[in-house]
């Protein structure tokens, strides 16, 4: 069966940290040039500058996101490639290594350019390299990060982050939550939501829509019978008994701490719960930077994005401890593979 | 050189849960036995009993707590093992995998004997099987684990619990604290303490003065400046102000979800201090049950115990899954290793 060749946008990210540098050598990447169109959007004289400093060989051919829009845009031949132009402030307008009003405000326009062409269909999936909630914020942007961004620009605001790597998929119940808020953040309804959108990633994405829904305790050892706390009592089970009745095959809730050694085997694991960032990034980064990539659920688009943050320290520096670009290429096949496998994505429960 | 054979007292655990066969299995264990005198401390007739369910090739010889002490009681020989009798009330006072007042009461009793015989010298260091929290509440003992049962019988409260992995140290500033009190329970002086704790324990046992004492943040990325929470800036920073003007070498503190993949390589990293149970239980037990082993630190004496539960659906049964004595052997080692290496247990900041 011939498969349409999908085109993937990639944000270039805070432009002041290692986001241009990873994606200009993403791009340079054989097997994802192989498998689809790679367009980065952000600023063109960045992403030239960046090739040079990380010594890929390509040309950036700057292009309006209009020309991209309507087709007119030129597409990659040789080393030349198109970068959709989301600004064109320079390189002189940033600071390597320091996010800023400026730096944030590029990374967010790039962000709203992609984001409008891929939910226009103009691209089948957005991957996104890192940006700083700092900058974004002195840019007047109040969002805790990209997935909040996203859902406002798409008219989805609700959003959910689902860690997608070798071994595991972990889909969180909160994210950007001072841990003291947690046990309050969390209602019945809220988990009861987080189960229906892990069941409807396992349909969408044709993972396996009898696989099982596997949803970690909030409390140590899951609070073990209401000795270290009453969340999994009053929250937890409610909750899981709602989804069961939706037909969703809900298992739980596990002491998060020996979940992972438990279960590691085996296949029929779908999703699993975690009810906090740290609960669930900590086993999903285990692996080191780039086993796992970043994918926002609720959107009407793929989205998927690396897993670490803008290492400011180390941007636009020359030495041994260049930016990696695994995680930005874990990110972009993750991207692939959903874009591929998802056709309609379907958020609200039937 | 050469050095005096250290003696372990191995308590049974819950009679009910696996601990009894797993102790049986550890008795077992040649590379154990070589290095070390293993004597199990519980009820002899459930021990007993055990040997012969797990077809372990020794038979259970009662000595009383008192011969044990005066040194009156019979040494190993072949297949005769001296178990210290705790409790004499036999197999037929429990059932099998379900956890009660009285399997409660044995437990409690055996882990009494144990630390009063450890305390007063006559054994090296105390390795403890599961025991069952609701059990031992139900035989009116109020304690959420050994850790603060342990710190009772031996007047020293300022008990802290320390992973002991192939791979990390890591140390807990809270334990079974419900997640939405951790925040609370954390303070200025209590960080500084846990710090301390760290610190001493890389004296104590030889593990290396200078190394590294590394910090997780409380929030989400260790709380982004104050985005996400503040307990990083108002209690975590004092606290490991005041720690460096003790000399202690403290870092941090570290986003927890992307410390393990980004310090996996470090050889200078002696304790890992996370905020509460999960977060640093997570990656404490990723490698598998029986990867770590959970050491108390604050008592004058060796206790290092399985990373593991009762397993009461597993208990007492035959069939394919059997207990694996895997994590109290591993809990053996690392006693065995520590009662060699640490020589006068100091706990009090000099």
């Amino acid at each position: 069966m011939a498969r349409r060749r999908p085109t993937l946008l990639i944000t270039m990210g805070d432009p002041a940290g290692i986001g241009p540098e990873i994606v200009v050598r993403a791009l340079a990447h054989r097997g994802l040039n192989r498998a689809a169109t790679l367009v980065p959007v952000g600023d063109p004289d960045v992403l030239g500058r960046a090739a040079r400093r990380a010594r890929v060989p390509l040309s950036v051919v700057p292009v309006l996101p209009e020309a991209f829009e309507t087709g007119a845009a030129p597409a990659a031949r040789g080393r030349a490639v198109p970068a959709i132009a989301s600004t064109t402030g320079g390189w002189g307008s940033f600071e390597p290594g320091r996010p800023s009003q400026a730096s944030g405000r590029a990374a967010a326009r790039a962000i709203e350019v992609a984001a409008g062409l891929v939910l226009r269909g103009r691209a089948d999936a957005l991957i996104t390299a890192p940006i700083s909630k700092t900058a974004l914020r002195a840019a007047g942007y109040p969002y805790p990060g990209h997935t909040e961004f996203l859902g406002a620009l798409a008219g989805a605001p609700d959003t959910h982050m689902l860690f997608v790597g070798a071994r595991y998929r972990i889909l969180l119940a909160t994210v950007h939550v001072p841990l003291r808020r947690v046990a309050d953040v969390i209602s019945v309804a809220s988990v009861t939501r987080t189960l229906e959108i892990a069941a409807l990633a396992l349909r969408n994405f044709g993972w396996g829509a009898k696989k099982a829904v596997a949803v970690l305790g909030v409390n140590p050892h899951a609070g073990e019978d209401g000795l270290f706390g009453d969340e999994e009592i009053r929250i937890l089970a409610p909750a899981m008994a709602a989804a069961r009745e939706r037909g969703i095959r809900v298992e739980g809730p596990f002491p998060a701490d020996t979940f992972f050694a438990r279960h590691r085997r085996r296949s029929d694991l779908g999703v699993i719960v975690a009810m906090y960032h740290d609960q669930g990034l900590i086993p999903a980064k285990m692996d080191g930077i780039g086993g796992a990539a970043n994918v926002t659920l609720g959107l009407p688009f793929v989205r998927s994005s690396v897993d670490h943050g803008t290492a400011f320290d180390r941007a636009w520096k020359l030495g041994a401890r260049r930016p990696d670009p695994a995680g930005l290429i874990t990110a972009a096949r993750v991207g692939l593979d959903l874009a591929r496998r998802g056709r309609r994505l379907e958020w609200a429960w039937p």
